[in-house]
């Protein structure tokens, strides 16, 4: 294999790829970045076994093959070239050579045989969705995917297509966040789960909000078309959290407590208050809700905190206790300046909603407060 | 004591004094941060008995009085104070209250006579430096100064202060770093060793590098007086490296190889070559000096690497080994665009020197180079 290329194209390039190549040491062939080359084109792959990412950069090739280089190696070295142009060779024996201006480098590369295949995924349902769009909607679901590592499917973020809409779940045993919105989509009713890592790594490729990103689904696995890039991703089996359930049993229309509020004014409360909230001692704010006003309070082992907030509050008073963290990313996940807290009593899961329209849902159990508070 | 004052200006005071609070549960009121109340005025301190930092900001005391408050967690509440404004108090019991628009918090305070008095510095020999200077100069000498701690002298950079001149001399056991520079001074000589993290710290208070920083020097103390901060700090006793004499014993009039090179070329040749340098095998860097070219070296497990740049080489040829951290920090601290190195063979130590005068001096011992490299 030999080949000159922009030294700047495919150190942005590896940058990338490098993000699926597998930092472990189990299988030295998936901690490198393969690199193929074929007439007038470079083609690169990371892969983990989970996740791949491809892409590729014209070159002038003068000799088509393929080698393996340690990711992080190929990365650095390309980082720091002194020229604009690069020539990569390697032999027989992988024993690759990079060279760039004065600088060489020399590197012990692996066969590309030793390399996994990517799977393919074929007969796919294609769905188009602009790069922003699908951007904000990750960030504002996968705070609250699983962390916990015994019901794997709630490590991802579930996503429904129907008629000219998707829809992003994500959930764990103490909340559950939903993002819906309108796109270009008439095909068959779609639903799968997509591993919270995968959209992370979409997000980070993504180079133009205005820009389609195409998905592609098969059985076992989803591909993304992200500017240049390609990922591929297995999707997550299992049985995920049947939502509509949930919000069912709660009667959003007519619950006991709903409050209109600023959505800044609460996160400040939120996060002054819990000052004095240790992480390891998790004490619960109480949240007082009477009319027109909202008092956020605690009272710890550092000291005591509270402050309060004007708000429309309709329905009963109540007070209820929330785990300040979970409290606080369902608010800051809200997108729009003001927004409904809909409530039925201290025990029952508080919903927190737009003022109209269905863009998001985040549910938040609340935490019970012992007598003292 | 009680007092209201602005939050900005008080939250300031706080973060900066913080610095010198002790972060080690040894004794809580070290923790803290001391605030004294008198008519006008609230004096904050951070003391962690090593170093002590004061400062005052303007206050309508309604009762004067002090209090020990945690200083993590009082600068935390200051930091997200809803108004422009804060009131604080203390009772009796030292319960202390901090009130800003519809926020309060309520923390357990320590007495004042529980905090440590800071010493004073009396009789000292005032030198004034202007803030960038000194600034500049700390930077160009503390990464030499030895993490090592069976030489604590070793872990300050001495000062030298005669006649219109002041000299930062900082050694480990490795390389040695010499920054000179003109002052207005025509007091007595003066030399002492300040810990570096003192200079750290005063650093870090710079507001204005044209303004200047006094510098009040006594037996056992010192007192820097920058912005309206004040930091006492004590001063390291011990025997420090004389390290005139090994200026002496290494003949620089008349070394062996003279090198005349430009600064950035040096330093991106190490950094690409040093690529291939893990952080546990440290093996060393070859450089090569020949007529009108340096090339830069090293062979180890990841692979090998090479780059050469133009220099003017005069005197002998030689090959010569380095650590690629110690020599990178040195050339990194040159602040010159070209600068020389002089070198009496691959044992003897290496000096980076100006083209012009006496401000910096960088020492770099070498290391062995085994036959193999």
């Amino acid at each position: 294999m030999k080949f000159v290329c922009s030294a700047t194209d495919i150190s942005e390039a590896c940058q990338n790829v490098q993000r699926a190549a597998s930092q472990k040491a189990t299988m030295p062939a998936i901690e490198g970045i393969l690199i193929r080359a074929e007439e007038g084109t470079v083609h690169l792959t990371g892969y983990d076994l989970e996740v791949g990412i491809k892409t590729s950069v014209a070159a002038k090739v003068e000799e088509p093959g393929a080698v393996v280089i340690n990711a992080k190696y190929l990365c650095e070295i390309l980082r720091k070239l002194p020229s604009s142009q690069v020539r990569i060779e390697a032999d027989e024996r992988m024993m690759s050579s990079i060279t760039s201006g004065e600088a060489n480098f020399g590197i012990k590369g692996i066969s590309p045989e030793d390399y996994p295949e990517l799977p393919s995924v074929t007969g796919g349902y294609p769905i188009e969705i602009k790069q922003g769009l699908l951007r904000d909607m990750v960030r504002q679901t996968i705070f609250a995917v699983s962390t916990n590592e015994t019901k794997l499917v709630h490590k991802g973020i579930k996503v429904e297509v129907a008629d000219n809409n998707i829809k992003l779940i994500a959930v764990d045993g103490y909340r559950m966040a939903i993002r819906s919105e309108d796109i270009d989509y008439k095909g068959e009713e779609l639903s799968f789960v997509v591993p919270s890592k995968t959209f992370s790594e979409v997000v980070k490729l993504i180079n133009d909000p205005e820009k389609i990103i195409n998905l592609g689904i098969g059985k076992r696995h989803i591909v993304f078309d992200v500017a240049d890039y390609q990922i591929v991703s297995r999707l997550l089996d299992g049985e995920f959290l049947n939502y509509r359930t949930i919000i069912e049993q709660n009667n959003l229309e007519s619950s006991q407590t709903t409050v209109r509020f600023k959505t800044r004014e609460f996160i400040d409360s939120i996060e002054r208050t819990a000052l004095v909230i240790s992480d390891r001692i998790k004490t619960p704010l109480k949240v007082a809700f009477s009319p027109g006003s909202v008092r956020v309070s605690t009272q710890t082992d550092i000291g005591s905190a509270s402050d309060r907030f004007d708000a429309e509050v309709g329905g009963a008073a109540l007070e209820i206790g929330f785990n300040n963290r979970l409290l606080l990313e369902a608010m800051r996940a809200c997108e729009t300046d003001e927004a409904y807290m809909k409530l039925n009593g201290p025990v029952a899961p508080a919903f927190i909603l737009p003022l109209q329209g269905d863009s998001f849902l985040y549910l938040v159990l609340p935490v019970k407060m012992n007598a003292a508070s």
